[in-house]
């Protein structure tokens, strides 16, 4: 299960710290992305939808730990009950607003990753598909926390 | 970027044709997901979402094409404007309801994959993250379509 990147993603943020934890924590932070020109064909009819979710390499995540503290706690956490980048296959996996295509440029907001991510893949933000209402979001119902990321999970040699 | 399974995803489906085309339209199929015995210490704390995203190799996708007609529409569109599992990344990515977890299993429900599909990854669903209140979802909007899959885009050795 090999993957290639299909693109790039441009974002104001160089390392982990100071980065929004979330889309929804960056609301109107604007970055781009460039998608090779092979794909472009694939964008067509995108451009309807308001949002798209981006799939990408956390290429810059440390290795993973099956317990941690995550960003919007004190407490230390099951791995797969956490949104950190540091997973054994570290596929991020990011709801942005869409502002326009142009050739092989997506202009985007809401951005939470950092410059340079290999994109993997887009899928478009289908509102019958992806809204669901939950009453319970575990341990997040409980806290605020922290909107912006720190360095804990950016890899050392990149500090 | 090379991914490893981590689990593997049991579902009542064998092949693409008859498989919901999304968990929304897949409401209480049941199915379950067997982690690799390395992984079970990071599922502590997930018990309390009540949704998990499960993000999995859609491994049987035949080849991908730029343009193709999507199951709920009769109009050819972009690849990246749909949820094709035929994508230059075949990741495949399900929102689920998350019934509970006994050891290594995860008893889970609106399922969408097909059975045995390798698991890469399991993020929480956290409503103050995931969930978007969009306008424009494009040319989804228009268009009610099938709820099940077909063959399309199942690989041909598969059938």
């Amino acid at each position: 299960m090999e993957c290639k990147p299909i693109g790039i993603i441009h974002t104001p943020f160089q390392e982990a710290a100071g980065t929004p934890i979330q889309p929804a924590k960056g609301k109107g932070v604007k970055g781009w992305i460039e998608i090779d020109a092979a794909y472009v064909d694939g964008l067509k009819d995108l451009d309807g939808f308001e949002r798209i979710w981006v799939l990408f390499w956390c290429d810059r995540a440390n290795p993973f730990k099956l317990h941690i503290k995550p960003y919007m706690d004190t407490q230390i956490r099951g791995l797969f009950s956490t949104r950190s980048p540091s997973r054994p296959n570290p596929i991020g996996m990011s709801c942005v607003k869409l502002i326009g295509i142009d050739g092989n440029r997506l202009k985007i907001e809401d951005v939470d990753m950092l410059d340079g991510s290999p994109l993997l893949d887009i899928k478009p933000y289908v509102a019958k598909f992806d809204t669901f209402d939950v009453q319970r979001s575990g341990w997040t119902d409980t806290v605020s926390g922290e909107t912006k990321a720190d360095n804990r999970f950016f890899k050392e040699d990149q500090k």
